[in-house]
């Protein structure tokens, strides 16, 4: 059923496909190449929300060559409509003859529609190829598809020996330039970008993308541009000042505070969304605040905090990634940990499996995911 | 004057140098190629103290091919009577028309001598192919030469979060296997392995080297297996139990102590080899140890300690590299930290180049060189 060829055209329609990371939510960032007569007639991704799917995009380029065409993509062709058509139906008007797709829709309760409505009218489907591969272009897709929670990353900055900032707090450029552009591509990747009300008065951070300081060439970060990711502080008591930067108009905000915590009546005037959860014992709850996020359809939430909001998300089993970057250097044993995570003995140890271990810029970015999960 | 084939063949004699890291001490170990039209007529590395150096296992494996053979050797002939013969005069004997040396003797005092006897007896003498690549195959005996201390190297395992026990102590099995066979090895290359009594008393570790643990290839186990580093306890207070394993019989031991501080009857009933030294702020004045280790020859020397005694190597600059094997697995805030180095402001923070990181069975290790030095 599937050969080398086939191989090589769904390779190409992955790559196209992570062409969309940055801008195809909440959507799913899919790619998609038509062949016909062993020649690419047409290529697609994902264009930004209310825009065209990559079938569409394949098939405007294509023209009359889709005619009798073999359509490779990452996932399967949508069959409901939603702010587009349903790509199944664009692909049998437009006379493809053959559907090659790397994995099934995720979401239980559309999966196989596209594909029964390809085969329906006579369209030859063959489903599976490069799934792995596929499916790892989309995590947060699928994780909020199957489990109704988004895929969480926590990302850290550390010295070799685990310390995060001085105590008295001070914490400014542990990474170098390149490790600070990396984080940038992962806030363009990220649907919500999470914080605390302690980072925020320490550092009045922005927590927006800067498409510029991105290093990514000039049509990603264009890409990188056209939107931005919800910032979401955690502030239980409404600390955060109205003019901190993480309340600009940069980027949407939200303002998450305890449900008995009075609203400033600063915070109130300056029309902040606000999201009231409740209080546990390590501050607000946290998986009402992914379900909260989940209803936005946030596929990547990224989790940019000090020590007590990563122990707390970690202890919480809602971590799985951590992205720590590990700069070149000693910080000390006065220093602040890297996690709030008081364990006391060798039993309760948190293991870990190494995803991806690599160099960027002068400091090692280390991909961990935690076993301990709710 | 060098080509390919001279490059080659030094490539292979530095292989063959490597072959006698385990045992050659405190000699440095050499590696040397004899070749006669164009074909490797005797190959040979240094064997272990008293026997032959290299240049010599060549001349005998080449016999009367050696008249007329270049020899490639890592490290200049010496030309000084110690137990053995000196090998510039064998070769010049034995008819050898050319050496091509990788680097001089790095003992300032001897550097040229040998390439000066073989010069006037009209053999042609090369230097300096692939002499950086020599000297990292020596570096504690070049370390030793030209700076009359030898390279210090401080073993560490740790969690992610850059703690190595809990705060109870317990701390046992947090690295793997396959990193506890590279610290075997690691032994199995020193002269000396230092630790402190914090260390004995917690763990009545043995710090031999335990050849069937090295997971080497047979031969290179039984060369780890000819000797035993020096194994050094610093114990201000002489309370290392007489019973304590890194006394007894398996390898030499040194108790080093304040030299204020009485020594237990059973202590001198045991006949453990003692070195009173002067106190500092943080314990004992760990420069004259070094200097005492020089005096023994001791190329290579590994601390393998707890937090406070590696944070005193560092402090005091006498830290070459630091080897942390980092376990995928999170120990938590409360638990012990790398290194003891108490520093307040970022401005103290050391840095460090990280030289080496590469996975070993499930755990990371990473090379790095401080830059705070003495």
């Amino acid at each position: 059923m599937s050969g080398e060829f086939d191989t090589l055209m769904m390779a190409r329609a992955l790559q196209l496909a992570r062409r969309g990371r940055y801008s195809a939510m909440p959507n799913p960032h899919v790619g998609c190449v038509l062949v016909r007569e062993g020649a690419v007639v047409g290529e697609g991704f994902t264009q930004p929300a209310g825009g065209d799917h990559a079938e569409i995009q394949a098939l405007r380029q294509a023209g009359d060559q889709a005619r009798g065409a073999t359509a490779y993509v990452t996932l399967e062709p949508c069959s409901h409509h939603g702010k587009t058509g349903p790509c199944a139906l664009a692909l049998i008007e437009a006379g493809v003859s053959r559907v090659v797709a790397a994995i099934e829709d995720p979401n239980p309760l559309v999966a196989g529609n596209g594909f029964a409505r390809l085969r329906e009218s006579g369209v030859i489907v063959d489903s599976g190829l490069l799934a792995d591969e596929a499916r790892a272009v989309i995590p947060g897709f699928i994780a909020r598809m199957t489990r109704g929670r988004g895929r969480v990353r926590i990302k850290l900055a550390m010295s070799l020996d685990g310390r995060t900032a001085m105590a008295s707090g001070d914490s400014q450029w542990i990474t170098g330039p390149a490790a600070r552009a990396d984080v940038q591509r992962l806030r363009a990747m990220s649907c919500a970008v999470v914080t605390g009300v302690g980072t925020v008065l320490a550092d009045d951070c922005s927590l927006s993308v800067r498409a510029a300081e991105t290093g990514l060439p000039e049509a990603q970060a264009q890409l990188a541009s056209v939107r931005q990711p919800l910032r979401v502080v955690l502030d239980s008591n409404l600390r955060t000042p109205p003019a901190a930067k993480v309340l600009d108009a940069t980027a949407p905000s939200l303002l998450c505070h305890a449900i008995d915590a009075p609203v400033p009546a600063a915070i109130a005037a300056a029309g902040v969304e606000l999201l009231p959860l409740a209080r546990d014992q390590k501050g607000l709850d946290l998986a009402a605040l992914l379900q909260h996020l989940n209803q936005r359809q946030s596929n990547e939430i990224l989790v940019e905090c000090g020590p007590h909001l990563a122990g707390a998300f970690l202890s919480a089993g809602l971590v799985d990634e951590l992205i720590v970057y590990m700069a070149p250097v000693l910080m000390g044993s006065d220093a602040q940990p890297l996690l709030h995570l008081p364990l006391q003995k060798m039993a309760e140890k948190v293991p870990l499996k190494i995803a991806d271990m690599r160099r960027v810029g002068e400091d090692w970015r280390i991909t961990a995911v935690p076993s301990l999960r709710a």
